[in-house]
């Protein structure tokens, strides 16, 4: 498996597809799918001629095509092969709405409120076990037949924290078969496991563990996994290989930083209709533009950022009529209660800011709600100050995206608690999630910067994110990969030669 | 420093101290303090004859005290002094409504609900500067003078949260003191301390490494406190001999899981009082008790072991009428929003409990709230099941405190993640804090549980804690210290003779 020219045939699994159905005047049709996992591995395309796709069917019309084709791989522009897995219903309810989001998500962030949250109850081990397992059951049977199919010595990638329990049933059917995790949300800290019952934390684990590669977009996480593997499963581990030693196998946690497709997003971001947005927002806006574009997300620090901006105001009179923060907010998991109430204080705070500073002339912050991608692309470019400043984030790709297609110099605020962070912090504004006068002083500071500065610090940052891309990201990974694959091998032959 | 005979003067540094003041019809009188700490150490009466304790003093007698001795030390009975430091008091409630608790609190005990709290505002950072870090420059620079009059050869041993920032003001003025730090909660993994600035929570840790010797009560805090120490500060750690070096110096993590002094509490439950209590309790109660005694802290996991209570008479019907649960639990912190919030979901979830299981005849819950420490040693005599589910607990001693005054053949239901769970763990049924179901298990396989195996594990649990007294907890960390000691001379003498 050398560079560009993987020997093995690419099993990939995710949850979300690269494509989707939908029925449109009784005829279905296929669409490309979107999300930022989606995105990324669009970077695999030129892998997945020999490969194949793994997701779950989502929609009714995902569900009647899979029915339609018996569970056979669609085949999808760009020449590979999409495998939808039908899955049941309530299984996929409470595998998703219970378990994977929130009780992974949260602990993954640090999410939860412990002494009101979570209760671990029998609707908890109920969606565990009726929910979680089956539905990584399913998905990995799906899989391991298509690493059959391939021959058996595919190379499996399968992606994110839905899964953490597809790696054993690959391994037990295809010994063959080289398997590679992604996570790309945070690993946090071993207690952040204990919200966990004993059982249930050793058996995600454990599920990872029958993997020959984690991989992370950070060494923080990568170092977090492997003390989560002393700590909690009392394994034996390598701090500085990072290294997990499972019997008489070796598991390595890796970390590679994910970027995004900058052609791609360039292309996206030419239409017309992305220019409409812009003069629109052009036409509206004040001297200085702060910008946050998010999902409504609780990892996301939504509040404390508008907190700072208040307090920019508190500090600053004379910025009076003369700055405006716009939000772009995607409404995200409403059917947890406590996004719910998310979105509910945030609406709150902004109408008690924009009250106390705003007059009939000027709304301090102008909030929208929706996932208008061409108005995103549109703020991207006009923004003066962009603010990411989340609790704890993985990577962060609006980062990424609007350091690449701002033109007017702006400047990125970032909390040191990104993955991103570790790229782009050395040409940003790095703040402290936690700390609201620091998020308003750097505010002040990036707009008060002269302009030749804010170019450096923004030309840098583009150049960064082009440098490390998607073509990259997956470059490495395949090269670890094939160092596994020979360590293999030699282990193949010693075995052979023993008497 | 051999055992039992400390050739250094001992200098004790605790908030609270061993006596306080009140005025009683216009006299002054001295009364012998309460709290947790201030029994433990009571257990340092034998080392203290050439010691002194300095403390804070919290009310306006002890200040007054203060004042008419001009700062001097106080002869107490026992032998030994207490120096009480009079504090600004603005100064002081910074330093402990705002950082100390909640803020030091919540983060060494998981307890922030990071999308919403803490903000880290002018506020806060005021509270440092202007509280935190003024109250323990005061405290310190008495503790020094102690020292200094001392001769300046002091065994210092500070305690606690309150006073992280003391050690260096020790090292400062007296380098030939020996300095040890014991902390009574749990030391956290170092992304809980990334809810702080990194330039506090810097301060807040060198602060510590200012010592010879940081303790804790188990491995596990002392493994997080050198992990904290190689993460967030880059320093060289050695993970297994648990030690930190600091420029030249080498600062040693250790753990000693403090005791009760179980002469003095079986004196303290000999009292009339107590028998009244638990006459009263045993007129009243039902075939089975259960009970929980805690202060209403968030970390203590009030309203888990109240659902787990309603999920057993749920699943047991057939215990209608025939169970009660007695809770006694002791305001705490009122001056904090969160905990005003907590005692109230605390009374409507108990009367929602109370209406759907109980009737005339039967309340299921008796919620008693208030500081009765009789009643609470009559509870103990008088339980079958005693609770300690601490979502997180640096060691919990009404765990011990209970299986010692106890004559039911109670079984105890225990959290794994409390300190005390390492000595009793065995003995007790282990419940994961967050796992309401298991809770409700355990308190039914308690109840379940026959006489001659509650009769073994009850005497096992009393076992262990008369063998690990107080006197032992303290002789090891004088034994630790004495090798401190040692290796310090060793060190003076090749620098004598060093050409």
């Amino acid at each position: 498996m050398s560079e560009g020219d993987p020997a093995r045939p690419v099993v990939v699994v995710a949850h979300r597809g690269p494509v989707s159905f939908v029925d449109v005047d009784g005829d279905r049709e296929m669409r490309r799918g979107a999300g930022g996992l989606v995105t990324a591995l669009r970077g695999l395309r030129g892998y997945l001629e020999d490969g194949v796709w793994v997701c779950a069917a989502l929609s009714d019309a995902d569900r009647a095509a899979v029915a339609d084709s018996g569970d056979k791989p669609f085949e999808v522009d760009g020449g590979y092969r999409v495998r939808m897995v039908a899955l049941d219903p309530d299984e996929h309810h409470r595998f998703y709405a219970i378990i994977a989001n929130p009780i992974l998500w949260f602990i993954q962030h640090y999410l939860w409120d412990l002494s009101n949250a979570p209760d671990i109850t029998g609707n908890e081990i109920e969606a565990f076990e009726h929910g979680y397992v089956p539905i990584n059951r399913a998905i990995g049977e799906a899989a391991a037949e298509e690493v059959e199919r391939a021959g058996g010595r595919a190379l499996v990638m399968i992606h994110d924290y839905h899964f953490y329990l597809v790696g054993p049933e690959i391994r037990r059917r295809c010994p063959d078969a080289l398997v590679h995790h992604f996570i790309h949300i945070p690993w946090p800290q071993p207690d952040a496991w204990r919200v966990l019952p004993g059982w249930m934390r050793r058996r995600l684990i454990e599920g990872l563990l029958a993997c020959d590669i984690v991989a992370f977009h950070t060494e923080r996480f990568a170092r977090n996994f492997v003390l989560t593997c002393r700590e909690l499963l009392d394994l034996r581990v390598d701090m500085d290989s990072l290294t997990v030693d499972v019997g008489d196998r070796t598991v390595a946690a890796r970390w590679y930083p994910i970027s995004i497709d900058a052609a791609d997003l360039e292309e996206q971001a030419s239409g017309q209709e992305v220019d409409l947005e812009e003069r629109r927002i052009e036409n509206g806006r004040r001297e200085f533009l702060i910008l946050r574009v998010d999902r409504t997300d609780l990892s996301k620090n939504i509040l404390r950022g508008f907190k700072a901006f208040d307090q920019l105001l508190d500090d600053h009179p004379e910025l009076s009529g003369r700055v405006s923060f716009l939000a772009l907010l995607q409404p995200s998991r409403q059917d947890v209660d406590e996004y719910v109430e998310y979105v509910e204080r945030i609406r709150r705070l902004v109408a008690d800011i924009n009250l106390k500073h705003g007059n009939p002339e000027w709304q301090p912050i102008s909030l929208q709600m929706g996932d208008a991608l061409p108005r995103a692309m549109a703020a991207y470019r006009q923004y003066d100050v962009l603010v990411v400043n989340s609790v704890f984030d993985g990577m962060n790709l609006v980062a990424k995206e609007g350091v690449l297609l701002n033109r007017r110099n702006g400047v990125l605020v970032l909390s040191e608690h990104t993955g991103v962070h570790e790229e782009l912090g050395a040409f940003a504004l790095t703040v402290h999630p936690f700390d609201i006068q620091a998020l308003a002083d750097a505010m002040y500071a990036a707009i008060a910067m002269p302009q030749d500065e804010r170019r450096t610090r923004l030309n840098a940052c583009a150049a960064v994110v082009r440098g490390n891309d998607l073509a990259k990201w997956l470059r490495v990974q395949l090269d670890d990969l094939a160092v596994v694959e020979a360590g293999r091998a030699e282990l193949n032959r010693s075995e052979v030669r023993s008497p």
